[in-house]
């Protein structure tokens, strides 16, 4: 069941045979009576269930044992329920018996203060020193709704039992319960892990079981922060082989979620940027709030999208109709162009008046006649050109409406393509019932639903078009020693072009005539910049000269520059002047940059460059490494990319030769991951197809061996 | 109560002392049957209803008239409810009787085709004759909720009759009837006007009239197409005068929905970039979708905003929490800072472990304390130092849930600043139950909840910082008659620079001497411009040479340009050569184009310039006139304005040249507005403080006297 070194076999904790409760208790508001509740009468429990409690012999008619040491059998799972306290000894007794795992119900850990934080290291020793695998502490516990088994102390157990293909993973106890209770709304959630404070099982491990786990067709997770960046890649990886969507809310975009969410969990939140680029880079579907969480999975739950990406729309509202319409169209949907027997059965049916193309207006005036509905409907379903029918219903009209709801029920039992209903109204009367118990979780509004039909087909072009690539390597996340040192322009130069990058011709000269010699060997024009360790922003103290244009301009610039230089910064030490040949005229100018971000490893920023860079912020991101599809893709991201393929009576900028460099950075980076710390190729210069992209300025700040 | 010429005295139609109804019927589910029980049975009327029908002397125990013209009093208004084919006759009777109201129901006319259109048309003649005012035809009928009068056919009137300070105005009836059925969530509509077909009334009227009724304080529209931009206007700049929001949703931001609203309704939907224009300029809040409209209604309804912008987060659940924080910071909303005393009250009553500073974290721990709860929270709901607190409600606990609802509603009623609860659980119990007759309409997602609050926070502000303009005239819309033409571009810059507009200097040499001769003049470098009517893009046939440095270049240009121009087209009539002075080195290139809009008159776009115009579309939209204000507003607007205002070490641009240039263009498309059909000015050189702001391209397109 492994896909690779982070894959853990859950499946004797996710179904155990045998499980012991550890602090049963009857006092029925305690963390161990509930928790004893679920389990007794609301679980189904296939095998052993053992009561731990030493000043018991018995418990509402089962026996109690004294301790895990004194159980006839060592249980798949223990559940602990005792207080802070006393968890560690029951960790020691469970070490001792070769528990395979424990969840730690308990709080008062790593989110009470250091004294609690000790307390949760001293847990993750013992259970490392005997390969016992831990789900917590601090966590609402472990629902297992389609075995109907709840390791878990949460009162709302019982209420939330709707079985289905959906895995939801989550930190946080809350918030998942929230997605819980959207069983009211009709979506059916198979399996619920809620990890807590992650002493070891974090949610990536919950995400790469369930890639596998045969009653989980799609997967949910809610992310505070991710401890484990390459464990989480490898979780989404296996996902992506196994052709499970995973759609992601992930707490922490701006500033405010970051500090509240470190406040809650103690845990990394990382950079929003580098979490969004590495969610699309894996396929992951990020949504914004939890009802756009529900919709999008209860359409991957209903349907994995099919390569017909058009929509179809059918409403009984002109206004109704023209609003959804235009949401189409801003999401940058399609509208099916019906086949022509859709076309003629519509206009044979419905009343002159109605609109027969996509989006359909039947108008109010054929609402009673259910038959009628159910047809056209379900011929607008049935079309060959769509992979989808949106059909949004404005009003709660009684009886009418659940007549409506009917035909929908009915229309969808005789078609492949989803019918997503829109219930719009406030009033939610019987008619949204019946959408419900009939299989359906209709989405609230207009713009929520088209929101998720839209992530739905972008999630299946995207696969279709761009398959994942197998698993690779992680690059170095945080290196510890080395001293970290900027380069020299000219270094890095030669670093990088030792690594086969294209640069233009530069060198530094000692002398002035040194300098001239340097500048007719390249040919004119050439730019000159001050060489010096010392001297970081070149252009603020004079130290840059452009568009230098013959020999005797090259021995001004020295002058000018080395004049400068001393005046502005008297005890620098200067190395000489970097002659470098110009580029060319035209062309356009991006960026590339690289970071090593501290959850994830390398991720390479890329996009337009210039003065533009950090107003327009039109750039893109790649945890490294990448190849040649990706590079084509980062490139066709930037919103700029018109600029690049010939818009405006521009020319075609050479894309290969970009994509090539883009390659040859993450190359470099990945084969130097240990002592490249950043990285800057600001501008590079792209010029015509054939002309090449060269970095124009490149700055290196390395980790040097101490 | 009218502010300007548009307004309509609407009161004896809103509150009439007498109606008839025209076609009443006793057959229950006729048009005219449902308009009598609605009447009848469900409405208070103080004055008089007489009831019309030549058939019947009597029908429901009420006396029976055989036509309006046999009535002992003229009605204020006629209800018509008789089919298509009877209605002119009815109308002429009105007419007759000088109605000085009538409201049609009945369908067949402008949306039914041709015919329809005509029997239309000779309603608004029969009107016009007389000035007699009619709502409809093909409407649902007019629904006063704060005088509980139903003039409607719609059996949902006695479902929908919250009353409350929100007016609504649609056109369609279908999304009207589903804001109304948001009744359900808590929020109270006093009055709906549903125009249907606007032969005459228009939804502008509606929101003129609402603008001064003393019983709305919300104005909320539902907008397909709007027929006239001026009366929009006026009734937009009088809702602003008396302090009163607008909230809309527009359908047609997309082509799709534009075809579908025009399908629909037949009525110019206009560019939706341009009606999102007007909306900001005259301080309509524009909205997405009708669960936005409501969040956002209730929220105004509940209080205006004050100057105190910062927010509070008050919630019991740490995940929940952060995604509201993050929400909070994406809007780009502010946390308050609590004051010190708010905070010594949380520190005193909250446990340790709960996070009390903004945003609180209670935990769950205190949920059954519904005094903790209801001290803590009313302690940040008056905290001086925010103007709203957010508590989102993440799950519904049952009993726990509703002393959380109780405790809100308490809090509720000692402080100002409005308290939003928001509702996301699927499970809707009797703590929601208990909101919404507790006066609240829960927003159903943190993301909803803060784009309400972020829209009524910014509407607080630009309120506060921009004081609407008082009333003044539009510029002319459609003008019929006269020859286009594009001007050349030394005229256009000649009219130009007549109206103050500075420019570099420019003029039109006939023979290669002459061009040298006023280059000379200039001073060098200079622009060289094929000067021909038949030419419009010189680039592309090598009409074009910048940088020109001395004499011998210009004649070397002339020759260059004439043979290029004569081998591209050979027949074109030249003028000469445009000669102008080059543009300095440095600054920033924007644009500035004007359009006549169909709908709203003249439009100014103005925005980043040269080749990043169509890619990065960072542009910004006004109608005409404006005034320096606005101008300033326009400049800011820009994601680029860091460019101008010295981001990345530029120089601070020249900001007052820039918008002095703008309200030069204003004033100019003003005192010519007849003639002017389109201008363009790209790209506009803005250099450095001091240097100017100087369009270096100038294209007009004027419609001259047949």
């Amino acid at each position: 069941m492994t896909d690779s070194n982070f894959g853990t076999d859950l499946a004797r904790l996710i179904h155990p045979r045998s499980i012991a409760l550890v602090g049963a208790s009857d006092r029925p508001q305690s963390i161990g009576g509930r928790t004893l509740t679920n389990l007794l009468d609301h679980s189904q429990i296939d095998g052993e269930l053992y009561l731990v409690n030493p000043t018991k012999t018995e418990l509402r008619g089962q026996r109690c044992w004294p301790s895990i040491s004194a159980l006839p059998h060592t249980p798949d799972v223990a559940v602990i329920a005792v207080p802070a306290s006393g968890v560690i000894a029951v960790m020691e007794e469970c070490a001792a018996r070769r528990v395979p795992f424990a969840v730690i119900l308990s709080s008062g850990f790593g989110e009470a203060g250091a004294e609690g934080e000790r307390a949760q290291q001293r847990i993750k020793e013992i259970a490392d020193s005997v390969g016992m695998r831990v789900y917590g502490p601090n966590c609402p516990g472990l629902t297992n709704v389609n075995q109907r088994l709840g390791m878990t102390f949460s009162p709302s157990f019982p209420h939330d039992l709707v079985q289905g293909p959906i895995g939801l993973a989550t930190q946080g106890g809350g918030l998942g319960r929230n997605v819980m209770q959207a069983m009211e709304r009709g979506i059916g959630i198979g399996l619920w892990a809620s990890t807590g404070n992650e002493v070891d099982l974090q949610v990536a491990d919950f995400i790469h079981y369930m890639a596998t786990a045969p009653d989980i067709k799609v997967i949910v997770t809610l992310l505070e922060g991710i401890k484990d960046g390459p464990r989480f890649v490898a979780a989404l990886q296996c996902a992506a082989d196994h052709g499970k969507p995973v759609i992601a809310l992930k707490v922490g975009k701006s500033e405010y979620g970051q500090r509240a969410a470190q406040s809650h969990t103690a845990s990394l939140t990382g950079s929003a940027e580098v979490n969004s680029a590495v969610f699309r880079q894996y396929g992951v579907i990020e949504v914004d709030d939890i009802d756009e969480l529900v919709d999008t999975a209860w359409l991957f739950a209903r349907a994995l999208p099919s390569e017909r990406e058009a929509v179809g729309v059918y409403c009984s509202s002109g206004g109704t109709t023209a609003l959804t319409a235009d949401a189409v169209g801003m999401a940058g949907l399609r509208l099916a162009e019906f086949a022509p027997e859709t076309t003629e059965l519509l206009r044979s049916k419905l009343p002159d008046y109605a609109a027969i193309h996509n989006p359909v207006d039947t108008t109010a005036a054929v609402l009673s006649d259910a038959d009628l509905i159910e047809s056209t409907l379900g011929a607008v379903a049935a079309d060959p050109n769509l992979g989808c029918v949106i059909a949004p219903i404005a009003l709660d009209y009684g009886e009418t409406t659940v007549r409506m709801a009917q035909t929908i029920i009915a229309a969808q039992q005789r078609v492949q393509s989803p019918i997503v209903p829109i219930w719009m109204s406030d009033r939610m009367g019987e008619g949204y019932r019946m959408l419900v118990t009939g299989g359906f979780a209709p989405p609230r509004s207009v713009n929520k639903a088209i929101k998720a039909i839209e992530r739905w087909t972008r999630w299946g072009r995207e696969r279709r078009e761009a398959p994942r690539a197998a698993a690779r390597p992680a690059t170095a996340r945080a290196v510890a020693g080395g001293k970290l040192r900027n380069l020299s322009e000219l270094e890095a130069k030669q670093w990088l072009g030792e690594a086969g990058i294209r640069l233009l011709p530069a060198d530094v000269a000692r002398t002035r005539a040194e300098a001239r010699r340097l500048a007719d060997g390249m040919g004119y024009p050439v730019v000159a910049k001050i060489a010096s360790p010392d001297i970081l922003h070149k252009s603020d103290i004079g130290g840059v000269k452009v568009g230098i244009a013959d020999g005797q301009q090259v021995e001004l610039a020295w002058d000018d520059i080395m004049a400068s230089a001393r005046h502005h910064q008297p005890g620098a030490v200067i190395d000489g002047l970097l002659i470098e040949k110009m580029a060319p005229r035209g062309g356009v100018e991006l960026m590339a940059g690289v970071t090593r971000d501290p959850v994830f490893g390398h991720v390479l920023t890329f996009g337009l460059g210039g003065v533009y860079v950090e107003i327009l912020r039109d750039v893109t991101r790649r945890l490294l490494p990448i190849g040649p599809a990706e590079a084509a893709s980062m490139v066709r991201e930037m919103r700029a990319f018109p600029l690049l393929a010939g818009a405006r009576g521009r020319p075609l900028a050479d894309l290969a030769a970009l994509e090539r460099l883009l390659v040859q950075v993450s190359d470099f980076v990945t084969a130097h991951a240990a002592r490249i710390e950043e990285m800057d190729l600001n501008p590079i210069w792209v010029g015509a197809e054939g002309e090449g992209a060269l970095p124009l300025d490149a700055v290196i700040v390395s980790r040097d061996a101490a």
